[in-house]
């Protein structure tokens, strides 16, 4: 007997109830004409992952359930296994996946093991499930579960393991890390073989917020061969059959299924895409998570403030490939500080990039500036007030055109940046969506590089990669006047915010005293920084965003 | 048998180890001098709370019991319940309440109910317990719980109820809202009845972020008679003496405790302080929340920009309480569009609060930046984008002064504004801590009212009072040409935001259609703007903050 199982990758879109029922309404239909005995959607795919508090909303709840109704009346010939919220009883939610069969659903899974770490508040929500999940479909047994309860050793999967499913279906909505995708075909890879049953792991698509889902699907035979994987960072439906007898066993609890019946199915050859390497693969997240921003808020166009630097001719080079180069304008605003050679890789990256370019010198404003608090500065050295007045100007500029043409400020701080505060609160942090800020310094370098050996050519100028980093906002400034290397700034970085090191460690390890203290000092004092800092795409193991909840009053001294 | 307990009702700071543990010690002996048998600190008050992610860092979790040890080796001739972070032997967390005799830890209580909603995320660190937490001193027992636990009917405190503990010492770090110290009279008394024991309440008192703690402990004699309460929003050590027999019931897995001796105590009082008024309690909230956020970070001086409305003159009141006028700087930054009134208005308020008062116009650098603007904007109506550059070319001021002087900038808008989005992202939403965020209009003008009550004079002009509230951005605009009048409005926002009310049940309940669609229009696209608003004092329900966990990327419609 062959099961022929249809992953319906999809990108759904957080609040769009009618939006994420056309999706799936479409995917179910593709899923159907290919033959396809069930079709899985990811994790909550009818409200979006993470809903956050609108699931605090009566009425969003009520309409979630609905528009499951609606979808689960349009399902004939197949078997569709939908993530929406349940309510229960006394109101309780649950994150559950719905089995829809001959227009109506036959069965309800809830989620059991609800994670409340990283990124994570599902405990704020959900209630956690005790059912057991598993239909029999042509005599099949199928089990189904909802993302963390695959990653739990002895929970519902184990359960159903136990009971003898020939399947595991597992609907997710797992964002996207830095080497997440070989972690997840190693865990699924081990439960297919412990459970000598296919794993079918459905994952969502897409950026919200912060976020990036990466799709990359699969399933995985008894015998742990990879069948088949989605395409990472777009939307797919994926293929495989699986050939499984009927069990003798009989399953307590389970809800039998009505054969859909033998028909003759289509042939396809399942689809093995090369996964990325690993750079590759951030730079995608960063290209969707932006385009998704982008476009899912109701933006065309954006606006970056272009300084000749590697991080702003990064962002833009993402930005073109998120929205396209005629989408995007660039802004040089130059002061007095800043240099032939920068300003004329501003002008040369729009130009090999294709985009909009304007330069607005702001020497006059600043100066107008100056002149107001020249009664109230007098006799004070230059300093960070002077330093931080020009990158404010720079930000009020570019907000003026945003308001003006409705465009959409990316911002260009990395983490490196991020991290230590080097960056100015309402000035180069103005924007609405912060492209790297999840991007070390380092980082953005190799990212830089890929983008020239993608194009095939210079596209951002190789003047830009040899010059030493500069903010450019006094004379003969360099960022190491401020900080430690990046190689060894980054690696501290690792440490202290990516894996939470102590003083002590650290040392241990090899790092330099006084570049240490320094470090933590400068990441422990820029709390208030990153909190009013704009969201941007998270692809590291601890993101500053919902991943980073330190307090702003915080007397704890790490050394 | 009389057993005396003082509740130490501290203000802690978060991460502050040493401070914390110097306040117990001095706590300690005060108690001990007043003849008390059992001093109670609040929950996690060697950590401060909400300590957040720094319970990620293995070291702070070392460090802080490293102090529970040397806070324990100091107690002698008294009975310390001392909250703090306990390890297990997974290395789990849990939420603990350490009981502290003759220079030991003699019983550790883990916390049952972790809340994980509105401001909590306790899930997301600590590990529920099961112990008992019971202990027995001079023959009396003792039931000890950490507050969540006393909220619910039938964890830990209904176990210690029916095992006969004579009093319940409940430790509590429980932010301030609006009636809550008579939600929590009205519980600690159920429990006294029902469990016909003294019930000991201790809460936590000081600002931490946008949290503020209102102290307000007490001890309810098993007859529901308050014997004691703490004072609101500051310091004090709250007495009682508990005539309690001695038990003849043997307590499995209770700790016996060596008897202290009875010596003779000193006589006292036990105070009574009369509750204060809600507009009272509310007021205070802000000072101490305010007061505490600007000292914790090293602040002394503030800086605020006077516009001669009421919302800058709410806040420069409440500044001016909080730190000192001498801390308190104001500075007004009129262009063309500033009538005569509302500048004089700024200056007469400075002068009545005795602050510093500069008037900076700024009409130079806004038309230095439209010279810039013009050749882009050539031909296009003045509209938002010019209005928010005034707001911002403020900002930079202000932040001019912040970075060249090291003051503080407290932002002025209030709740109506932060939810309609009437405000302007690194304009007047620029600075460090928001004083009134969580105060709608109307309760602007009641509090108003309240600091010229309190003065007996008109500190806050009356014409400030009287004139139509503006952003004065444009010529003759009122805020009313933008937003329904701030009487029904705000009855729409505590419907909406507080309430989470949908929009058929507002309608239902008498809501303007017109204006109901525009407010919750407004309030759903403006979630990109209160992202990256600075933190503010929580009075409400549900506050702008940790507590209001949109998407920024929603495209749900509530109508």
């Amino acid at each position: 007997m062959t099961l022929r199982i249809a992953l319906a990758q999809i990108n759904a879109t957080v609040g769009d109830l009618v939006g994420n029922k056309t999706k799936v309404v479409e995917f179910c239909a593709r899923a159907k004409a290919a033959g396809a005995d069930i079709v899985a959607f990811p994790e909550l795919c009818v409200t979006g992952y993470p809903p956050e508090d609108l699931l605090l909303k009566e009425h969003f709840i009520t309409s979630n359930l609905k528009t499951l109704k609606e979808i689960a009346s349009g399902v004939r010939g197949i078997v569709a296994v939908v993530g929406f919220v349940d309510r229960g009883k006394t109101g309780e939610l649950y994150n559950a996946a719905a089995v829809i069969h001959s227009g109506k659903v036959r069965l309800v899974y809830h989620k059991q093991a609800l994670p409340n770490y990283s990124v994570f508040d599902e405990r704020r929500y959900f209630t956690p499930g005790d059912r057991d999940g598993i239909f029999v479909l042509n005599g099949v047994p199928v089990g189904v579960s909802i993302c963390e309860d695959i990653w739990v050793n002895d929970g519902a999967v184990a359960r159903q393991a136990k009971a003898g499913v020939k399947a595991l279906i597992n609907i997710s909505s797992s964002p996207y890390e830095a080497g997440k995708r070989a972690e997840r075909l190693k865990l699924v890879s081990s439960w297919a073989q412990k459970a000598g049953a296919y794993v079918c792991y459905v994952n969502l698509v897409g950026g919200q917020d912060e976020i990036v889902f990466d799709g990359a699907s699969m399933v995985v035979s008894p015998s742990r061969k990879l069948l088949t994987a989605g395409m990472q960072f777009s939307e797919d439906l994926v293929m495989a059959d699986m050939n499984a007898a009927p069990s003798k066993k009989t399953f307590r609890k389970a809800v039998v299924l009505k054969s859909l019946g033998v028909s003759e199915k289509p042939k396809f050859l399942p689809a093995l895409p090369e996964p990325l390497l690993p750079i590759d693969e951030v730079y995608d997240a960063l290209v969707l998570g932006t385009h998704d921003y982008i476009t899912k808020n109701g933006f065309q166009k954006v606006l970056i403030g272009l300084s000749g630097g590697i991080d702003s001719s990064l962002v833009a080079a993402i930005a073109c490939d998120a929205v396209g180069a005629s989408n995007v304008v660039g802004i040089s605003m130059p002061t007095k500080f800043n240099a032939e050679g920068t300003k004329n890789d501003a002008r040369q990256l729009a130009q090999n990039l294709g985009i909009q370019f304007h330069e607005i010198p702001i020497q006059l404003v600043l100066e107008a500036n100056l002149k107001l608090l020249e009664p109230f500065f007098q006799g004070l050295p230059f300093g960070l007030a002077e330093e931080n007045l020009q990158s404010r100007i720079r930000g009020n500029i570019l907000m003026a055109f945003s308001n003006k043409f409705g465009w959409l400020v990316l911002t260009t701080g990395n983490k490196s940046e991020m991290a230590t505060g080097y960056c100015t609160l309402y000035g180069d942090m103005s924007g609405g969506y912060a492209v790297i800020k999840d991007i070390l310094k380092m980082k953005v370098y190799a990212l830089s590089q890929l983008v020239n050996d993608r194009a095939g050519c210079e596209v951002i100028p190789r003047s830009v990669f040899d010059r030493a980093p500069s903010a450019e906002l006094r004379e003969n400034q360099t960022d190491q006047d401020s900080l430690p290397p990046y190689p060894e700034l980054d690696a501290l970085l690792v440490a202290y915010v990516e894996e939470h090191h102590s003083f002590k460690e650290m040392l241990k390890k090899g790092a330099q005293e006084p570049a240490l203290r320094k470090v933590i000092s400068l990441v422990d004092r820029s709390e208030y920084k990153r909190r009013q800092a704009p969201p941007g795409v998270k692809i590291s193991k601890r993101a500053f965003g919902k991943d980073w909840r330190l307090p702003l009053t915080n007397h704890y001294k790490a050394f």
